[in-house]
């Protein structure tokens, strides 16, 4: 996989990444409005704390992480340097946010005397976390500290773009658990008449699922990688020759 | 992207294809399990119908889909022809076998007077299986049907890839919904106490996504992809000279 190779042809890119933001904006209106329309609006100490937790997950795991896994694409012309501290600024939004939001759950639960962690949303959802902050923590330690070989990024580099998206992916087959759980808590008698807050909710979903694949499908077209800019082509090309020795033939 | 220039270096991916089947195979045996001791087994005209849907869906949709995926790495030195039949017989078979599970679903819930299509699970489910169907259609059009020239072929196939990988990934987490709603119906109250039961149907889920995600590593890996054997190549480069005039630039 040579860099230089890759030609500066970015197709639908635009229009995709278009799509994928007004996709994101959709879904985290819709997940406001069901919110504060349907389920009691927000709150840190009422009941409607609970509803802290799929705003923040929605806001900060899907959203944003989304966006984080789209920059390398969209600022293919600033420097690399650049690029990384957008990419860890929006986890470090996303990490954040959504640390709020299973603090508030948990809160939520506690106060209720309702159990922890028995559904498969939960299940789910706290490995996806768990992944994410090894993720964090070696993407960390890999791409921002100083020292490490270039042969060791490139080599760990695709398995950090895998597991991103997976994570993403992920993240949003736990939102569809949530949102299943809630109407089947919520509208227990009601949900199988189809209200409008089930339309809502099941639309919502659908939209989470789409934006998930528009950054898949972005993320993983390997003509629209982010080409080197001529420095970074010319420094990799340099320590290209200088690792030949050690240079990793398999990921 | 020239097929030509990949090496033959598939590294881990036999211990990742072995993987995968040991999770496909666990995933069948546990859904059997799952239904044969906590659900009453199986039968087509008693209230066991129910429990043919969630069988045949784990075997035809993500089981069989998620082998036919795998056959173009997996036998990767058969001619190209022999291994598009295998591809189209995985799907013939994962078609007629998920279409008994969504009957078996539909004539259960007549018979009990249930509402069809309400829930999140049934609308994903409804449209993954549509545009399932419609990728069966163009991928037969496209791939099995003489006629249809290479660049046109060429330029279908990494959209095809994409979409057969979003549907697999799509599928699993409508069965994550569907786990999580049969969890709900029938253990409204000791759900939350985590029974056995539970503990199989969450472990149930989290393998399912485990295959999916094995799946979808050994698929992506463009380093992995099949070389075309040298009879192929032949073939490819004369194509490509005869219709270099019309061959895209992007996908």
């Amino acid at each position: 996989m040579d860099d230089s190779l890759v030609r500066e042809n970015i197709g639908l890119m635009p229009y995709l990444v278009a799509a994928s933001q007004i996709l994101g904006v959709a879904v985290l209106a819709i997940t406001g409005t069901w919110l504060s329309q349907y389920r009691g609006g927000f709150s840190w100490d009422g009941p409607e704390q609970f509803n802290v937790h799929p705003l923040c997950m929605v806001l900060g795991m899907v959203f944003l992480c989304g966006d984080a896994l789209l920059v390398f694409r969209v600022f293919r012309h600033e420097t690399k340097k650049a690029t990384k501290i957008l990419h860890g600024v929006l986890h470090i939004l996303a990490l954040i946010i959504s640390l709020v939001g299973i603090i508030a759950v948990f809160q939520y639960h506690k106060k209720k005397n309702i159990n922890d962690m028995y559904s498969l949303h939960s299940w789910l959802g706290i490995t996806t976390f768990t992944l994410y902050i090894l993720q964090w923590i070696l993407g960390f330690v890999m791409f921002f500290l100083p020292g490490v070989g270039f042969a060791y990024k490139n080599r760990f580099k695709p398995l950090h773009v895998f597991l991103g998206l997976s994570l993403l992916l992920s993240t949003i087959a736990t939102c569809l658990l949530g949102l299943t759980e809630k109407m089947l808590f919520s509208l227990p008698d009601d949900y199988s008449k189809l209200p409008a807050e089930g339309v809502l909710v099941n639309s919502l979903g659908l939209l989470l699922v789409a934006f998930g694949l528009v950054i898949a499908y972005i993320v993983t077209r390997e003509e629209w990688r982010r080409p080197p800019l001529p420095e970074e082509q010319a420094l990799s090309i340099d320590f290209r020759t200088l690792t030949q020795g050690e240079s990793p033939t398999e990921p």
